[in-house]
């Protein structure tokens, strides 16, 4: 029997422990969850009550209960907030347990590297969504394209969380959360690196949202794609030691980022400044706070003070969150990103049979034989409803595919991976396909 | 004798350091000072050394040393950096000492509040400069007009650590470091919160340094003034309930601002992106690289691009900092904030016999008998010198001074206190005025 066990039954946890369940039969698992909230977690799985698993109310500052567990286990999963892997690292390493996050390699995680090898231990990271998918799938092309003898100048890769278009028909911005809420509204906000044609490019958070590319994804749409953190993270991962263009996007409905713009701007995304007595005031009113004075009224200030930019599908998207109708906050304080956050759960959430949308699509640009080509690879995959979501798959299987495939030796590796070898890769992207996770290429 | 123990002997804490010497005969005092670099302290202290003065090599992780000085003493000061008062105030709980900081009031310092009472002892903070001098000054004004029945609506002040005109001659920023270059670099990235008029206002970082207000001050001249954080702290405080607009403003010199704008809207001052292998770059390809692509070379297309507020004047002040010389950079990786940091630091370094500035204005708008009326108070002082700075005295001798009337009884409270009740600001504004820190006010 191996012993698996899984901090944190989370909202992306639930196609993870799906696959731990379904398959524990064949491969002799018994599943051990430990969670904050060991009635809820029991809620959520109670069909699954008969199979080999085990539900634990933890709390992280349980030292001792941590200890048992871990010591008890043969591998650790942490679906846990990324700046609560540490604390797990560090047990599996002197219990001497593997440990699979879906979350970037920590500089902690690295400074195990060596220990874990000599041990003969994996710290398995990024084999979620993305990073994940993104990781396998870029990596069988460009290895495809290298074993060819091509030259890739130009990689571009873009990843959204978004919304299914029946999902979002009354809503102007064909968006709701399908991932953490606080994530999104924050996103952005610090200066995006990428490789422009051998040209060094940053973009700083006054400008991210109106600098964007338009992405075309077959049979599904066009998107706004703004540039995403440090794309050149990805040069040495990747191989990509000759490229001329190098660019890691974000993904988001067409329209959505010159909208979301205009709450930059406004000031409506600043985490760092608390308003007290918030729950006197109205959404109308906090506008109102953050244009410069003026005697119009604050719809028509708004109007006119963001004419440069302001379209009447814009103007429709900002009467829909109600930000002219004096709708009442009703926090007590906030940051006013946490103030806007509030609003937008509300208008935002995803509804009883909603389906959200995983977005991803690589673009290659490369030489063979002397000729330039391109290929694109797309992926698309809608949630099966408000639970079983895209995210969730696509975060979890990926994951847990990867950790059966150590388990039964389909590939030995130790120390710090990340899905980029083939060994990883390759059977990942097998299994990923009979779940309907497929890049569809079109080569031209 | 009264023991006097000092954490810290930066910069600004010469003048304390003075004050505590030159009165030390008359009050019995024996100064210890606890620093991380005795040798240094020796060394810019060695005229003092026939003094009651002992100079004690000291790490904060030591905590035996910690205590045994902290034992052995009277009256606490620390003049750390304010992250760094926490385990001094504990220490001094434990061995039932006096603790006075330049520092705000922190969350930890109010819960030793009851305690510190009920042992009669003083937990003295907000006592430098700003917070400090302006507490004082700003409150004998408040009272004297409450006592007269005047009604009080409006209260702005402004504060700014600058440098004297004619050590900036040759300099179109005006403006040398006189202190933490790091919070120059990052002043405003929070929303900054005040009352309009009975209007909330609040102004977002991309706007704050372009929403000014022309500040003079008789004698010296024209600044630009920045609303500053959250203005509402003062409200209470200050006992201004019925105050209409409230403002607490920072100064920079006139041109400054819109100036410094420009670096914001280039994305120069984020401090959380890491750049690498920046000693490959020039300030020039910088500056390319966060403005958009284009074919113009660095300076026409900054130009081009910042057309709409670029004036010749602010040109000559970038091309002073040599942004479009190909000045190497010489950190091996930074924050785009830590590389305009290096770059300023060299160029705004205090050469000797600089003499920094210190400006501060409040302006009082009020009622009275029916009258409005209207008080400016502004102090303007001068620094000796590049170490004997106006900075240095500002924020040493109200501290240095308040200890003293404590110690010698010219008030009693206990508790957490800041200069804001007559029992200290009184006694502390006379003292100050023989050292030539002195108001002007003129009524209008």
């Amino acid at each position: 029997m191996t012993q698996l066990l899984l901090f944190g039954a989370g909202k992306s946890a639930i196609s993870l422990i799906d696959y731990f369940l379904k398959n524990a039969a064949q491969y002799q698992w018994h599943l051990t969850i430990a969670d904050t909230n060991k009635q809820e977690v029991e809620q959520k799985l109670k069909t699954y009550l008969h199979l080999p698993l085990t539900i634990v109310e933890f709390s992280l500052s349980n030292d001792e209960l941590k200890n048992d567990l871990i010591q008890q286990s043969d591998f650790v999963i942490s679906m846990l907030p990324a700046i609560l892997h540490g604390s797990i690292l560090k047990a599996c390493m002197q219990h001497k347990k593997h440990l699979a996050t879906a979350s970037y390699v920590s500089n902690e995680m690295k400074s195990f590297d060596n220990e874990a090898k000599q041990n003969q231990l994996i710290l398995l990271n990024e084999c979620g969504l993305d990073p994940g998918i993104d990781h396998a799938s870029a990596m069988q092309i460009i290895d495809q394209l290298r074993n060819q003898g091509a030259e890739i100048h130009t990689f571009k890769s873009y990843c959204g969380g978004l919304v299914a278009p029946e999902s979002t028909l009354d809503n102007p911005w064909q968006y709701k959360f399908s991932w953490n809420p606080k994530n999104v509204v924050l996103a952005g906000q610090s200066t995006a690196q990428y490789l422009n044609n051998n040209e060094l490019t940053f973009i700083p958070y006054n400008r991210l949202f109106t600098q964007i590319e338009q992405i075309t994804v077959d049979s599904i749409g066009i998107f706004d794609g703004y540039a995403n953190r440090d794309s050149m993270n990805y040069k040495e991962p990747y191989h990509l030691n000759k490229i001329k263009t190098l660019l890691r996007g974000t993904l988001r409905p067409k329209g959505y980022c010159k909208a979301w713009d205009i709450f930059i701007k406004l000031g409506l995304t600043d985490d760092t400044s608390i308003i007290y007595n918030t729950d006197k005031l109205t959404y109308t009113d906090l506008i109102k706070a953050f244009l410069p004075k003026s005697g119009l009224n604050v719809k028509e200030y708004f109007c006119t003070y963001f004419a440069s930019s302001l379209t009447p599908e814009m103007l429709h998207m900002f009467e829909y969150l109600e930000l002219f109708s004096n709708k009442r906050i009703t926090l007590k304080q906030g940051t006013p990103a946490a103030l806007l956050q509030h609003l937008l759960e509300e208008k935002w959430k995803l509804q009883p049979g909603d389906k959200d949308m995983i977005v991803m699509q690589h673009q290659f640009g490369y030489s063979l034989n002397g000729v330039q080509k391109q290929i694109n690879s797309s992926l698309v995959i809608k949630g099966d409803n408000e639970i079983h979501t895209a995210m969730a798959k696509t975060v979890g299987l990926p994951l847990a595919i990867t950790i059966k495939n150590f388990i039964t030796k389909q590939f030995q590796l130790y120390g710090v991976q990340i899905p980029t070898q083939q060994a990883i890769y390759k059977p990942l992207l097998t299994e990923l396909s009979t779940h309907n996770i497929n890049f569809i290429e079109t080569h031209t």
